[in-house]
């Protein structure tokens, strides 16, 4: 449990710092303070999950610093070059995020659960205005945004196959949690399910 | 009154990433958490400032964009390259800030000088804390840090005479409000008396 808290700990605390890198690509200062916003309310996740933790007798550093490097891996690979492609970065990236901590949240006692199911992005209607916006305007984008958005998908699931290999606590809870590993493998069909209809909802199912 | 909170927003808007950013140059997770709370704080301070331009029946962009430039040139040539200078860097640049507007606030309506003042930092103890521990520690580093605020101080002033002289409406509301030019010479030594003050107060008064 402790594992799990500290890699979305770690997570929200640097979804904060990049997030707020991204705004800065924003074409005028509405976006950017939009984008800026939506980087702040991390932080406030960030400082539940770290009272949780502590509450649960671990120590917050301790408990993020084996997801550092592979999370900043991720982030590293999958730096964005322009506004839209921060944008589907978001919403691709929150939409897995959360729909993994939302399985995984319905494996944990009702008090973890809550707090898991609280610190999920719940809204990503900006990012979807903006992506349909800008493809409607120039449909050539959207070959550009769907190829960055396949090459985002690839880099968090070998990020992913990392974690499951060096982390065997959280691969036990969830092969545990699930039942067997058929089950996990159902768990990986639901995310890219999820992903592919969040693909056509901003028309970047090509 | 739209040009000082356009000045007051886009500051916001930009210390924001800015000390985002600098968060990570923290030594520790615990360090990098404090410093990226401390910047999303200004965000929602940014949020109050351009629901207050709009009331006025200003646009928020249009405030703003007059005092991009200098914003960015301030902070262009003010990068911090480690953890010490980004917090000297927070602490005198957020105190001296704050006099100002403390001093400006003075010369506002009621109700918008209440917003000015409550958009202020009201805290700067972990910086304090984070200087003088370092500076205890090693007490070579005090004359490093000691030439990095006076940089600081002299590429604000430059900054500051600049939009002096490009915004009349800004420098006459300053002028009109204080008295007269004699006023505004008594107002910068106070406001560099503060901050000789703040600088002994972390022990980087050499």
């Amino acid at each position: 449990m402790v594992d799990l808290l500290g890699m979305l700990a770690y997570g929200e605390l640097v979804a904060f710092d990049r997030v707020a890198v991204d705004a800065r690509l924003a074409p005028d200062l509405r976006r950017r303070a939009q984008l800026s916003t939506m980087a702040a309310a991390e932080i406030d996740n960030y400082r539940r999950l770290v009272a949780r933790i502590t509450e649960l007798g671990a120590d917050p550093q301790e408990a993020m610093r084996p997801f550092v490097d592979v999370i900043d891996a991720f982030h590293d690979s999958t730096k964005p070059r322009n506004w839209l492609e921060g944008l589907v970065k978001a919403y691709v990236g929150d939409g897995i995020a959360d729909d993994f901590f939302r399985e995984v949240a319905g494996l944990l006692e009702p008090d973890d659960r809550q707090l898991v199911l609280e610190v999920l992005h719940s809204d990503n209607e900006f990012a979807v205005a903006e992506i349909t916006g800008a493809i409607a305007d120039n449909p050539a984008v959207a070959n550009r945004l769907a190829l960055w958005a396949r090459r985002l998908v690839g880099e968090a699931l070998s990020q992913a196959q990392r974690v499951a290999a060096e982390h065997d606590s959280l691969t036990m809870l969830i092969v545990q949690g699930t039942g067997d590993l058929t089950k996990v493998g159902e768990l990986i069909k639901r995310l890219m399910q999820a992903h592919a209809d969040r693909m056509t909802t901003v028309g970047l199912n090509n």
